[in-house]
């Protein structure tokens, strides 16, 4: 399906007999209808699939029992009845949408399948999640200049933006094992350091760690290796994207980048929020991609008509931090920057079509992050490292602590949303961790 | 078990009723015994495991079927039963050495298994393999300092070696979709190209294609997120060695590596050897790891007096290309250099204990790479970047051919053996790639 089509599941007037879903600023209206795993706490049940309405979950192994769907919708929601995502993700666009339609239709006000749906919800509060998809490979991407711009006026004062960031897609492969739930919780990660004006590294927890505020782009269906993806083909391969944290350790990366890219300094950790928005559900939010007359176009296989009209999305993220102290004095977290995936200066599609162009295999469950989303003022800016000026400005918390970098204890939580006029507002929930002291070495 | 043991298995005298495996140069004595995933060609079967010895595997399952193990051999041997190898790999090394010496005891001369196992032989030659795990996560490293001396002056004539390279044991993440089993045949990759004196890049088949000679070290017990794996344990989580092509498309790297490292150069595709060759074979091949004087000392955590004293491998490896034209003219493949994982600047046990330093959790059936093996003279330089000196300089094929980089058709085959005075010589086997012209473009 084209990025741009609108159908009856958009339609903003639309509301739910679930009827949290249709309270201002829930982020999980019937527009939105998004995927995750999840099961009772507690309950030693398997991870199965499920969808959000509201302050509930669809369980969707329940709603099969129940008979709630029919045809593709049915076959659709067999696959999600796993403890991951993978197999829905394989089945490709007409099955997401018939799922959704049916999912939509469902929980209407007025639906038939009130009273058979109603016993297959289990409410958030009562829910664990997991990783949504066994994740085959991670690639994370570089797609905001400003955050390029930015990073690169620290590690290369001389050199902040380098030649190719206005032709190539940047991206590197990241590491899949360690890629966590919401709410993971990670200790401090020590490597090798190499201090300003030292001769010799020492190895010691990291002193500069980061969060990076960035999305998650899950593959759908994937491609046969040898077998690029065309940039107008890409988004029907991505299955829908979520919140994400790209932890950094700032001076590990500084020690270990050159010549072959971070290493130790992600690898530690990174966290995922619990729910994908599907593609569908942000077609409302469709943008013009669009790019400085004075900076070069893009290549003809990263550009088409479709990318200018309607590339970009328009969501809001929000960055927000608690303490240790703040919990303790019950002070709420603290926003600390917002930004808007709108700006980023490459698409989802681009990514796509970029990593298969040498004929690279993209799988379902695969997982592309958009890299840090820093919008064009430094208010905006997507990672510690930006917003204090690599540490020569400290950030005021209402604790009145301050920050330069993450301290122990720290809860870094991100928001995103999607909200233009003429459409329902939709939520992407949110993802957290927690920075846990640095282990006692043997 | 510490690398140095040698037991009953390892002993020079030992010969087998299978008799192709008491020929000399055979690369399956039964001193060896290397594992892999096969089936008969053509049968339709399940992959499932097998071990070498002489001309033909063991297929476990029939062995299982056929009673031939008891105890732990037994139920080491059930998870090689599988389609891939990741079960047997996480059993750990009693496991991996119970079954090894059923093995080794079962397959000697006089035997009393002989009968029932000779009904579980299968000919190397009606078998096909697959990759033998289903690879979570690759990293690749860097561990010759020759490889990174030479192919660091071509892309930073003035920086050749970079100040981080005899501190860190140098990795990335790598892409594992693309990792396909020896007979791999793959498209020249296309992608974006700076050419020299350009102004803006082209979309074009890459001109510069080389191999990279490496050995690939398969994880078997992985650690815990958060666990770090001390040096002296880390060779009891390895659980083999293979060969290992890590084809790379140099015009692209030069153009897109900076600041985040190589990506549409290297995943394209890369190559492994079917047979891995377990720790434990290896043992009597240890030799002393060794640093110069006034180099830099490895710092604590990558330090030890077992690595000191056996750290290193003294495994020999061989770069032989047959071209289309020297096939059809029925000359063998040539030998373009030989190299040996002695020379290495680090081992397999740093390359362990540094990926775990800060947590980073490791998985049975992980890949990491050796970096191309490079010896300290021109002549063992493991990649045509190298022994063309950035294709300034071009080599004599037998067929009155030259080459800087790969040409379509080539085929590129390593191998690898082990042989020192006292003990058997055992092989690797083989890993062989192809390359195939670029795919026209839409």
């Amino acid at each position: 399906m084209s990025a741009m089509q609108l159908n009856d599941t958009h339609n903003p007037s639309l509301q739910s007999w679930v009827t949290s879903a249709n309270q201002a600023g829930c982020d999980f209206p019937i527009q939105n209808l998004p995927f995750a795993v999840f099961r009772r706490v507690g309950s030693g049940q398997a991870f199965r699939g499920g969808v959000a309405i509201g302050d509930h979950i669809v369980d969707l192994a329940a709603a099969l029992s129940a008979d709630v769907f029919t045809g593709t919708a049915h076959t659709a929601a067999q696959a999600c009845a796993a403890s991951t995502l993978n197999a829905f993700m394989a089945l490709g666009p007409k099955a997401w949408s018939a799922l959704r339609a049916a999912l939509s239709q469902a929980l209407r006000t007025g639906a038939a399948e009130q009273t058979r749906l109603t016993a297959c919800l289990v409410p958030q509060s009562e829910a664990e999640y997991a990783v949504p998809a066994q994740i085959g490979d991670y690639t994370d991407f570089y797609t905001s200049v400003h955050h390029a711009t930015n990073v690169g006026k620290l590690f290369r004062p001389e050199n902040p933006l380098l030649p190719n960031y206005k032709w190539i897609p940047i991206g590197y492969h990241g590491r899949s094992s360690s890629i966590g739930i919401s709410g993971q919780a990670f200790h401090r990660p020590v490597s090798q350091l190499m201090k300003p004006g030292a001769t010799a590294p020492v190895v010691e927890p990291t002193k500069r760690l980061d969060y990076e505020l960035e999305l998650g782009v899950y593959l759908g269906t994937g491609n046969a290796l040898g077998e690029p993806v065309a940039l107008d083909e890409a988004e029907s391969h991505v299955f829908g994207l979520c919140l994400f944290n790209d932890w950094s350790a700032r001076d590990i990366q500084g020690w270990e980048y050159q010549p072959l890219g971070p290493f130790l300094s992600k690898n530690f950790a990174s966290t995922v929020s619990p729910w994908i928005v599907t593609v569908e559900a942000l077609a409302p939010y469709r943008t013009a991609w669009t790019r400085p007359s004075d900076d070069p176009q893009p290549l003809p296989y990263l550009d088409s008509a479709t990318l200018r009209a309607s590339g970009a999305i328009d969501i809001e993220l929000e960055v927000y931090l608690q303490s240790a102290t703040m919990r303790e004095q019950g002070l709420a977290p603290h926003r600390l920057s917002r930004s808007n995936f709108r700006d980023a200066y490459w698409s989802v599609s681009q990514m796509v079509a970029h990593h298969t162009v040498n004929g690279c295999n993209l799988q379902p469950g695969d997982l592309l992050g958009s890299g840090t989303q820093s919008g064009p003022t430094l208010e905006e800016a997507g990672a510690l490292i930006e917003l204090t000026v690599g540490g020569s400005r400290s950030l005021s918390l209402p604790s009145g602590e301050t920050r330069t970098f993450l301290e122990d204890g720290d809860t870094v939580t991100f928001k995103g949303f999607a909200q233009v006029p003429g459409a329902a507002r939709i939520g992407f929930g949110e993802v957290a961790g927690t920075v846990l002291p640095a282990k006692p070495r043997a």
